[in-house]
């Protein structure tokens, strides 16, 4: 991926005149253009800190080609991808940056490299995929005298799938596009496809929790989790892998979401399904938000939840139309919708064997009728399933083109979702129209539950300057309200993009401070001397 | 229920002239007849040491009524329901007893007894339902100056229902039919139904991550749980019901099947569905035990997952036939299945609305008759439902005719469970025969998931002796050897029996030392004198 951005570098980022346009209307102009250093010498990278013996004796583990500490690899995994890492590396002022770049190449290697970083108090920050949105991979020295990044592109593949269990044995640099090719090949999916699905590691969806958009169907990837392992700077935890277990607190879903802080997931043993046979994608309007997460909350609970479900907000409605480009098709949606007054755009799909698909589509459509949603075809759906991974790209025109602009997700049981997104917007609008314009707040639901759904915002509004810490200030202003807001609302602070370092301070909030003593207890005993990603999760100053 | 056994005194427990001859033509006579000491009087109770000071503590938090030292209230507290504590209680030499019962009235009186007991070095036992077969409620004094059996009766009842949510909170003494009484009110139910659920709690059924009858279809307890508090002696963790959460490490999943060892489990938020509509009750003839576990699993892949799915071994169907009593029914059973040279029975029930019921029914007699299992019609599967609780009291009929009788469950991936089946099979018939006759080792699946199942075996065979410690002795060299088949196998040490003392021992061989450590380490955080349940889940050797 670029240094100042998502994705492939080739990928067209472009904005059509009506839709800069539109962004003008209302917000007003972007604060700058263009910004972007990309070349490698035109950044501000510390010098390593690594002591030359300490760079032989991680040689002598990985080998010579494991360790990387030019310049460019160095630049490469010092952040991941959330907005203020892409402002940071847009303008050319990385901050600190990890020493260098450590590959092992199996469960030797790792356990070796982890003992080692501990006993010599250098900081170890596993990379999977590299695409933390909440500060999962920023390099950290306070306290240590050296960092690195760990690096897992060595240790991928399906290591065996037993197909009778539908059960796939992943290692965790996998990626996932990777991962469903190798299963596809037996007829099997894992069927997570998180927004990041084409850059993300295995290892990385299961430390972080990650959900994906097909979760109402396929579960969250901590669902689909029936053994794991992992490797501590204290020796490894291995989880066998066990349908359903009374073997005492479940060790599972203590690694899982771990976020790199005990130790690195050297095996992810996940359930997988067969490959669907059959996929149908249909559209809806419903009347409001309201009665839209109404109908979703009776498929859910009466056993129709459709492998996608996504439901947006009238706002998030009325830009995806206003983006929608100025196509024949494009004109007739816009018309539909105004004809009506507004409204709601919802996604349904269904994937599995023809005749379920057929029946549950039908039973589904029925339910949706009933409560005034009306069908809108297959088209927007289909067009939503070509762009699902093609949002981040987005954030870089809207950045090309000087705005603000983030994502943050939550989660409440279905009972207070309502006053939930009304505090979240709310907060959101209130933060944002400080710098000027009439900010854009927008949101959907995207996963559901028996018990509740999650809520997903996307807000867009002027920067308030050109100055790189200006700007920072500004989101963590709007980050920290956000978060104040959630949880003043009865939501969880994060439902899949993980805790990192930028929802920390709000963990105790969460779980409660005996909750956080507990896991630090784990975190003591597995990882004496702290070297595991610090700063994540916990709070320094909790 | 009485000191001796199992649930309701006045319960028939006496068995049929033909049953009495069917064991002994088998197994040979039993070792004894009826024994039980069943008057107080008679029991060795050993002098209560808790101090003056310390009870009259312990009164000014509880009140007067809500602390009793008084023989027959400290001896039903004095263990569970296993084989083992029936034979202590039965002889009259129960071991440690409990010093005192300690009842608290709220979460305020329950910190306040923790905090003291903590101070005081006073071990706590937990007593929720007081069923544990896996020795969760023996006193432990060692180490300790006393020992409370700590009595949550009092902190019961459903506190909140969310029904838009689908959302329970419940009080930790709340037993099953008291849950599901208070649910109903309202057109809900938990759908747990363990064999325990007419005395069993619902913190207990959390604390050891019960299973239930139902999991198929409603879920184990653990699956159900969406949030939880504990106190702990250092304090209350508060995990707020939150549907999804990528809030890191899972401690819900963490203060689940931890037994008593970290805290008492304070509330309750367990998902809940509507009250089925319909329900659908049939039995199929499987050709083979393995013929039926794979049609069982092309019912859990496909999504046609019964609400209630067993399937007995071919010893198991035969000892239920000989058992069926001597009615027409029953002989027209045994002469079909004698017709076909035997087989294995299955319990298929669907619930829910009756379109769902009706249909899923359909396509799963589709699959079973596919797969060469014969439909015996509804009968087989009403008296399965019938009799569903009353398994205990056979065991008391067993006992009083001086036979051994245990079960154990344990659960793996699909793939492994043939070669469970027949390791811990045979595992239990080399050991059962030391004791001479023809031992009985009867298995069943029980609880489904995509990936794998769990198998429940119930072997009864000759005593020993008529001595308390040989009979002891006995029970502990069968119960060691099939935990070692079990672990070799590649099977879970317990599926939904949870940990307790009994299993102590393998929790390393399931989850590894490091894992142990872990572990050890929350409890040394939480918990720092050690006061809480001493002796479950840690083996003392560790």
């Amino acid at each position: 991926m670029p240094l100042w951005g998502w994705g492939s570098s080739g990928h067209d980022r472009s904005a059509g005149p009506d839709v800069i346009s539109s962004l003008e209307t209302h917000l007003g102009p972007g604060t700058d253009s263009v910004s972007r250093v990309s070349d490698a010498r035109e950044f501000e990278v510390p010098e390593c800190s690594l002591k030359a013996s300490h760079a032989d004796s991680l040689r002598s583990i990985v080998g010579n080609a494991g360790l990387d500490s030019d310049d460019i690899s160095r630049l490469l995994r010092a952040h991941g991808k959330s907005y203020p890492d892409m402002l940071k590396m847009r303008s050319g002022h990385p901050g600190v940056v990890p020493d260098a770049v450590v590959s092992p190449h199996n469960r030797d290697e790792l356990q070796r490299v982890l003992r080692f970083c501990s006993e010599s108090a250098i900081a170890v920050v596993p990379f999977g995929g590299g695409t933390s949105v909440v500060g999962g991979l920023a390099a950290v020295k306070e306290g240590f005298g050296a960092c690195i990044s760990l690096d897992l592109g060595h240790m991928a593949g399906l290591e065996s799938l037993d197909e009778r269990s539908g059960l796939a044995t992943f290692l965790p640099g996998t990626r996932g596009p990777e991962a469903e090719v190798a299963l596809a090949q037996h007829g099997f999916t894992l069927g997570h496809y998180p927004q990041s699905f084409e850059y993300g590691s295995i290892g990385g969806f299961v430390a972080t929790r990650s959900a994906g958009q097909s979760s109402s169907g396929y579960g969250r990837i901590d669902h689909n989790v029936i053994g794991l392992a992992a490797t501590t700077p204290t020796g490894r935890i291995d989880l066998p892998a066990i349908p359903g277990t009374a073997a005492g607190p479940d060790l599972r879903q203590l690694l899982t979401g771990s976020e790199g802080t005990l130790g690195v997931l050297d095996r992810l043993d996940l359930q997988v399904v067969q490959s669907p046979r059959a996929v149908r994608d249909t559209a809806w309007l419903a009347p409001s938000f309201e009665v839209g997460r109404e109908a979703l909350r009776v498929l859910e609970q009466s056993g129709l939840a459709p492998t996608v479900a996504r439901l947006s907000d009238e706002e998030e409605t009325r830009v995806n139309l206003l983006l929608a480009g100025s196509s024949a098709k494009a004109n007739v949606f816009r018309s539909f919708v105004a004809l009506r007054g507004g409204g709601c755009l919802m996604i349904i799909c269904f994937e599995g064997e023809p005749e379920v698909v057929a029946e549950r589509s039908q039973a589904a459509g029925d339910v949706l009728r009933k409560t005034g949603c009306r069908s809108l075809g297959s088209a927007p759906a289909k067009a939503w399933r070509k762009g699902r991974f093609s949002g981040p790209y987005l954030r870089d025109t809207l950045m090309d083109l000087g705005y603000f602009v983030e994502t943050l997700e939550t989660a409440a049981v279905w009972s207070e979702l309502n006053g939930l997104h009304e505090a979240v917007s709310g907060c959101l609008k209130n933060e944002l129209v400080k710098a000027g314009g009439e900010p854009l707040v927008m949101c959907h639901v995207s996963h559901m539950y028996p018990t509740g759904a999650s809520l997903y915002f996307t807000f867009i509004g002027r920067t308030v300057s050109q100055d790189l810490d200006d700007r920072l200030g500004q989101w963590w202003s709007i980050k920290s309200a956000a978060c104040n807001a959630i949880v003043g609302a009865g939501g969880t602070i994060t439902h899949h993009h993980a805790v990192g370092l930028d929802h920390a301070p709000w963990l105790t909030s969460e779980i409660g401070a005996r909750g956080v003593s507990a896991l630090r207890a784990v975190k003591a005993e597995l990882d004496p001397n702290g070297v595991m990603n610090p700063g994540r999760l916990f709070a320094t100053t909790d």
